[in-house]
């Protein structure tokens, strides 16, 4: 069974093609600069070469189009005919309360997500364009939307509600909802095989760091909590985005720097985080930069680090305990003086922390030595292959 | 020695006098409705009767006037003349960075307090006002201002910044700056007394819930983090102020409601907490409600308590451990149910609760059994004793 994985963005867009009986993936590829004259198409099917191509792509069905060509390409393919696909999976970031796991996709289903694109107006529009887009390519193909909110919506009242009126929950659904659930999912699941432990009976916290980043608390294989709110603008610090703020500094920014309520979202979302403190956003920057010993940077790193930690320390409260703690993504699997600053200053938690293993690299790792009372790991993240079997489990 | 505490707000003082010799209260009381014609005085002097009266008063000078008047009455007051008072102690709210500790009042000092008056717009200006009366009224007689920030100072940069762009920390002084200090560092030190300890070997979490209601990080006896942050708004849930919450919601509802950002700060300020979840904003309200099996007051109560629980399990994580959990003022001192709760579910932290202590009321009470591993304590709070105490240290 072939399964095309799409994650639409509005002006970009990464594909993998599985074959689902051993999660292989037959080809990977991405489209970027939708919308222009010079959009580039990358593409690499198992043992062959990649493929880079730039043409103009005004809009999501032909970005589409280009990539089954590729996949059926005599060269570069590695599919006779687009028909061998046998379902295709869309990631969709926000489903709202109305989507509490991943779902076919049927006229209802766009009916609804068309009526919850205020939640995620930079995201659902693309998604959906993605949707209608492989439809007119593969019509026939059954199309599986799998959600980014999804798997945090097992959170508890207590947890998901902000403390403002009421009404604003159920006039607007105004609540936190919490995103990169497939990724914590898939972080859950692995980290219970690497313990061999049975799922429902680990606190587990999942720590996924990447340019957007957010922690999930998982208790028994349910999400009770997560740093992300009603949007990927809360908790964390980012790369360019401030997480947590006082609501109350905002009307003053806003009078001190006469910005519109915009212009504050716009500052809050791209020009703040690790970027607005220390003026990059990488984090291989910062760890450049400390190694200099710019002082800002060093300010940013530990702004960004303690952050982390103080989550850590509230979901260790909010399950009453915690067995495992999980690095993943971008930052996550790859910055070993994060890693260890955090859990060097969590030895309360009963953590006693390998310096050997923090120092491997690209794999799973166990990071705590035999006699930590918490387990550390690197666990890599695939979102795409949860993305995968679910499609495959719901067209099943 | 006499010292006079006076705590201003812009429509109502509060007064204390204190024999600082044995820290006794001589009278105190306090003035409502400031700036109207039915503006009440209230006043108690030790072993007389209680007085209140109600006539125009339209300022504060008139107001602290009449508490003068009262200090020297015949009937009701306790001392001969307003010459026998050594030194005013003002409460102020916000020092900013300009105050890391209390300070004799000079011109200089006042310069400071009206330039900084933008960061505490409702407050600030009405302790202002009481300091020029009071030194109108007593003139020679030493007035000292204990800010409410300044036992945060010692927080340290990654606790302070928020991670927005850094021109706004250096242009504008955004940063965490944290409120009830006199209160946290009362707590600290009593909380050391009743253990038996060097302040500087323990690791404290203050707990002051009240109308307004703040965490506090005590390690060593120096404040390392708070909940409130560059306003009162941020961190916990209040009576009826949100503490945190998605900064990226905030243009949502503004949209949704059409509202201005000034009605949202008044939102977030005055309609949301408790309040805005329940309909009451008081936690005895709350209580009489969950018995009463109001469905909306339980779901207030659990985001309520969810909250200052996720607080200390981050503070733990900051300081690397806790050693005491306090809990004052009037949330804390009173309710019963919420230490429960919290304590029942921290006993990963090693914490071993004893309800019977926790059922005794209106004292310090040890919460926590010989075995626990984190001590717990009830102890009620004495801001008005630290404000004295800070002004006969610096009056000497």
């Amino acid at each position: 069974m072939k399964i095309f994985v799409l994650n639409c963005g509005s002006s970009s867009l990464k594909y993998k093609l599985y074959d689902i009986a051993d999660e292989t993936v037959l080809a990977d590829g991405k489209v970027e600069r939708i919308g222009q004259d010079d959009a580039t198409v990358t593409h690499q099917s198992i043992d062959k070469e990649k493929v880079k191509r730039t043409m103009p792509i005004l809009e999501h069905t032909v970005a589409i189009q280009e990539c089954l060509k590729l996949l059926v390409d005599k060269e570069h393919g590695i599919i006779n005919s687009a028909s061998e696909i046998d379902a295709v999976g869309h990631r969709v970031v926000h489903g709202g309360e109305s989507f509490s796991d991943s779902v076919l996709i049927t006229s209802q289903t766009k009916r609804v997500l068309t009526s919850i694109i205020d939640l995620a107006p930079l995201h659902n529009p693309a998604n959906l364009a993605g949707i209608r887009a492989a439809e007119k390519l593969m019509p026939g193909t059954p199309q599986v939307a799998v959600f980014d909110t999804a798997f945090h919506s097992t959170m508890p009242k207590h947890a998901y509600l902000y403390a403002i009126p009421y009404v604003l929950y159920q006039r607007h659904k105004v609540r936190r909802y919490g995103f990169h659930g497939t990724s914590h999912k898939y972080i859950a699941d692995r980290t219970a095989a690497l313990m061999g432990k049975d799922l429902s009976s680990l606190k587990i916290i999942s720590c996924h760091l990447g340019n957007g980043a957010s922690l999930a608390a998982i208790d028994g294989g349910r999400s009770i909590d997560t740093s992300m709110g009603f949007t990927p603008l809360e908790g964390l610090v980012m790369g360019t985005r401030s997480g947590d703020i006082d609501p109350g500094a905002l009307p003053y920014i806003m009078e001190k720097e006469d910005l519109t309520m915009a212009d504050l979202s716009s500052m809050l979302n791209k020009h703040s985080g690790i970027y607005g403190l220390s003026g990059v956003s990488d984090m291989r920057d910062i760890e450049n930069g400390i190694a200099a010993g710019n002082a800002l940077h060093i300010t940013a790193f530990d702004v960004y680090e303690y952050r982390i930690r103080k989550y850590i320390g509230s979901y260790a409260a909010a399950m009453n305990g915690v067995d495992a703690i999980v690095f993943t993504a971008g930052v996550g699997e790859n910055t070993i003086s994060l890693r260890e600053k955090i859990c060097e200053n969590l030895t309360f938690l009963g953590i006693t922390f390998d310096h050997e293993a923090n120092r491997k690299m690209g794999k799973e790792v166990e990071l705590s030595t035999p006699e930590s009372r918490v387990r550390v790991f690197v666990v890599p993240t695939d979102e795409e292959v949860i993305i995968a079997r679910d499609t495959a489990k719901i067209v099943n």
